[in-house]
């Protein structure tokens, strides 16, 4: 049978070993995909949110790499033009993730630690917290966080998954995620099962992927146009 | 005395000195600042040689940082749908640069021993044999290489300066890069004092910098539109 996003989801098994395949097969560092990662959602953002509409941009960043890619989107962010400020509960102690905050301290890009107050004060919200390699509950400061994120009358974007969704089973049947919509979805090198589930605009980033790695996963996935880092999907996956 | 380019140069010893700061003070990653001067090489090619005008851009490519920006720019194109074809002679051993071309081979970009035949072939050519950092003669197997980037009748684009040219004296009076006038230049974080001798195309690109650094190297630059990776700068160094 063929249906929506057949050939273009990555289960969770397989959303991991392709990322490990990227650094091995692929001979990527952390440090580039994650910079063509938080540069295709800085370019979503961009497109989602024109300058024009505001400025500030709230991003909340969680203690892996989907963080990472919303501290690197952040840095872009400012680059452009806009006013991030990032949300940043639990740092990691890893080098690459104290570098990517030092490079937006020196942009003097603000960090918070009250989300409720800040996303007051926003236009656009990212969230970065939680990514492919989510399962499980979601731990203690982000539940009130994905909580705001549901109830906020602000655009959403998450970053590969919204923050909470199963990966293959989209919205969770309680708990603070239940019913959360984001606005937007970027997923990253390939879309999730979840993206069943989810109904707002949603954007292919990561253009890095070689045909050898896609193939191997089956991966028959949209073109991207000219020089964007993204490429916007329509409800069946295709290009729109 | 204000003249063309006045708080825009940086001299060869200070390009060297604020490419460490970058990497210190700036906190990123040789992988980072690479990708990021790479993908703005691309954008460029890009704007001046769009996919219609032919797809076969041959990159020369030097043993150094230059080099390394060159076969980042490469990966590029060959996503955006070019055909890049690479001429590496002096491949460097460090992990960095392996990993580069492994990138490159998994998208079946090809690599050539043979730059002569290879230019009759090609539509567009990238130099990036030698950056900020060149200084003495050229070694070889580069002054023929130098030689037919001079008389060929293709667009050549340097990254951060026409290989042969002094830092800051411009064109060599004699050798092989005696009269080697490139089509354009991308100048990477700022312009190095050779500016003032070129007379083609001009971009900036590296849209990395902070007020911290520019501030130090007396910098004040052109400012980027939009999620662009460079800007073009007209004969004073003022954005197009």
């Amino acid at each position: 049978m063929l249906c929506a996003y057949s050939h273009q989801t990555l289960s969770a098994k397989n959303a991991i070993a392709l990322d490990k395949d990227l650094m091995s097969i692929g001979a990527f560092s952390i440090d580039q995909l994650m910079e063509l990662a938080g540069l295709s959602v800085s370019q979503a953002v961009y497109r989602l949110h024109p300058l024009g509409k505001g400025k500030r941009i709230l991003i909340a960043c969680g203690p892996g790499n989907n963080g990472g890619d919303g501290l690197v989107a952040a840095r872009h962010l400012s680059h452009y033009g806009y006013q991030p400020i990032i949300y940043y509960p639990k740092q990691s102690k890893n080098e690459l993730y104290q570098r990517l905050v030092t490079q937006l301290k020196n942009l003097d890009v603000p960090f918070t630690e009250d989300f409720q107050s800040a996303l007051r004060e926003s236009h656009h919200v990212v969230d970065a917290i939680f990514g492919f390699s989510f399962s499980g509950d979601v731990r203690e400061p982000f539940p009130s966080v994905i909580e705001a994120l549901k109830t906020t009358s602000l655009p959403v974007t998450s970053v590969d998954a919204p923050s909470s969704w199963d990966i293959e089973e989209g919205p969770p049947k309680s708990g603070p995620g239940k019913d959360f919509h984001p606005t937007a979805l970027v997923s990253l090198t390939a879309p999730k099962p979840l993206v069943k589930w989810f109904k707002g605009r949603h954007f292919l980033g990561g253009r890095f992927l070689s045909p050898e790695i896609a193939g191997k996963y089956n991966l028959d996935l949209p073109e991207y146009s000219g020089i964007d880092q993204i490429v916007e999907l329509g409800p069946s996956g295709q290009k729109l």
